[in-house]
C-alpha cells in the first residue's frame, strides 16, 4: 500500500488500494475490497468485501459500498448516498426469513459507469445500472436503469435531460448539442446521445 | 457481555446487550440502551439511552436510534433509515425555543414492528407505528403508521401492496393469497390482511 | 478550547470553537474551521475548513457541514441532513472535468439562518438560502430559497405553511397570527410575515 494516504483514525484492511489514493477520517475498508489509484474515500464511509471500485473515483463521506457494487473509473458518489444489494430484505435473525438466506441468490449488483455522477442523498435500488456519464440528481431514487448521459431526478427518478462528460447540463433541444463548458459535442444515437469525436464523426 | 462480538473500534457503554450481538466500527452504543441477543449494529450506528432493540434485530450502517424508539424482534433497518423523536425541532440553544424543552412532551415515541422491514434511506416521522412484518420501501417518508403485513412507498410513505413475513411480496389481488416464496397463506380480515396457520385457520 | 466538551474518539482540529460546545464521538472538525458557543455537534458529524458555524447551534449525528457553508445562531440541523457545495459535480478525478475544478467557482455557499431547522434527512442543494425561523420538513429536497417563517416540505420542496420563533406551527389562515404555544404575533408583511413586539408594533 505504498502512496496511500490514510487517515490515523481510518481502518483499512484490504491491500488492493492504489497509489494516490487516500482515505480520510473514520473510515473503514474491510479485506476483500478493492479500491484503485488516485480515490478519494471519505470520512466515515464503509466499503465492503466484494466491493470494487475502479481509479480516480470520488467517494464523499458517509456511504456504504456494499458487496456486489462496482464503481467505475472517474465516477463520483456524492455524500450520504445510499445503496442496496437486497430488493426484499428481511432480518436474517427473523425465522420466517432465515431460508432465503440460506441461498447466495438474495444478492443483486449494482454497476455504476465512468465518468458518471450519483448525487448527494440518492437512493440506488439493488440490481440496476447508471450508464457512463449519467448523473442521478441529488435525493433522486434509482429504480430504473439510467442511460449514458442521462439526467434523471425525482422519486422515481425519471429523465430529465442530458449531462455533458464534463458534468454541465447540454442546452439544445435539437438532435445534436455542444457543450457551453468544454467544447464536447453530441449527436442522437440509440436510444440517447453519442459523443463526436473532434473530427466530428460519432465516436 | 459475554459472547458479544464488539469490533476494536465501536465504543459500548451499556451493559444490557446480549450474547451473539455483533457490534460494527466506529459505532457508539450509550448506557440505558437496551440491545437484546442475536442482533447486528452495523457500522458508524449510533445508539442513545432510551432506545431499546429487541432480540434478532438488523440495523444497517450509519444509523441513529434515539430515545424514545423501539425495535420489536426480527426487525430490519436498512442502512442511513432517519428516525426522529422531536415533531417540532428547534436548537435548545435557541431562547425563542429553550422553554419548549423544559418539559419532557417533546418526545414522541416510535415503534418498529417484529419482523418489519425498514427500507435504505426511509426516514420515519415521530410518534409512528409500524406494524408486524410491514415493509417500508427505500427512501419512503413515514408520515403515518403503516399496518402489519402492509408494503408502503413513496413520499409521503402510502401503501402499494402486502408482503408475507419471509419478505417476499404477496401478488394476489383476490381476497386469498399464499406466498410463491415460503409458502405461507393469509387472508383478509380486519383492514388489513392475517396469516393462516398450517391448518387453514385464521392466526 | 477552554469548556469545550470534546468526546475522547472526536477529533478537532480547529482551535476557532467556544466555550460550552460539546462534540460527541467519532466526531471530525477540520482546522479552519469556525464553531460558535453553546453548540452541539452530533456523533459521525464532519466539520471542513470554512464551514462557520454560530453559537447555540444544534447539529445532530451524520452531518457533513462543508467549506461554503455557514449556519447562524440557534439554527437546528436534524440527522442525516445532506448538504452540498457543488451543483454540477464530477469527480476530480475524470480527466473530462478536471479543467472545472482547476478554478474556484464551481463552490456555491449555503446559508442557514437564525433559528431555523432542517429537518432529519433533508437535501440542500447549493447556493441556497434558509430565511431566519423557517423550517425544511424532514426529507424535504430544497431546490428554492426559503423565505423567514416559512414551513416547506416535499421533493421538491414548496411552501406549506408558517412557523413561529419558538418551533410550532401558526394556524390562522388570516392576516394575524399569534402562536398558540408562546403567544408570539405575527403579521403579513412583504412577501412573508413578521413578527410583531410585545407592544403590537410590527418589528
Amino acid at each position: 500500500m505504498r502512496d496511500v494516504q490514510i487517515h490515523a483514525s481510518a481502518i483499512v484492511e484490504t491491500d488492493r488500494i492504489g497509489p494516490r489514493t487516500r482515505v480520510w477520517a473514520f473510515a473503514h475498508v474491510l479485506a476483500g475490497a478493492v479500491i484503485g489509484t488516485d480515490c478519494n474515500i471519505g470520512s466515515h464511509t464503509f466499503v465492503e468485501s466484494g466491493a470494487i471500485i475502479g481509479n480516480g473515483v470520488t467517494i464523499k463521506n458517509n456511504n456504504s459500498i456494499w458487496s456486489g457494487i462496482t464503481i467505475d473509473d472517474g465516477a463520483f458518489i456524492g455524500p450520504a448516498v445510499v445503496f442496496t444489494n437486497d430488493r426484499h430484505p428481511r432480518s436474517r435473525g427473523l425465522p420466517e426469513a432465515a431460508q432465503r438466506y440460506e441461498r447466495d441468490d438474495w444478492l443483486l449488483p449494482t454497476r455504476v459507469g465512468r465518468g458518471s455522477t450519483v448525487g448527494a442523498g440518492a437512493i440506488v435500488l439493488p440490481g440496476r445500472t447508471i450508464g457512463p456519464y449519467a448523473t442521478v440528481a441529488a435525493g433522486a431514487v434509482v429504480t430504473r436503469d439510467v442511460p449514458a448521459y442521462t439526467l434523471v431526478a425525482g422519486q422515481p427518478a425519471r429523465p430529465r435531460g442530458w449531462m455533458c462528460c464534463c458534468g454541465l447540463p447540454l442546452r439544445s433541444a435539437a438532435d445534436d448539442a455542444v457543450c457551453r463548458g468544454c467544447g464536447l459535442a453530441y449527436t442522437r444515437g440509440g436510444d440517447g446521445i453519442r459523443r463526436l469525436d473532434t473530427r466530428g464523426a460519432a465516436g
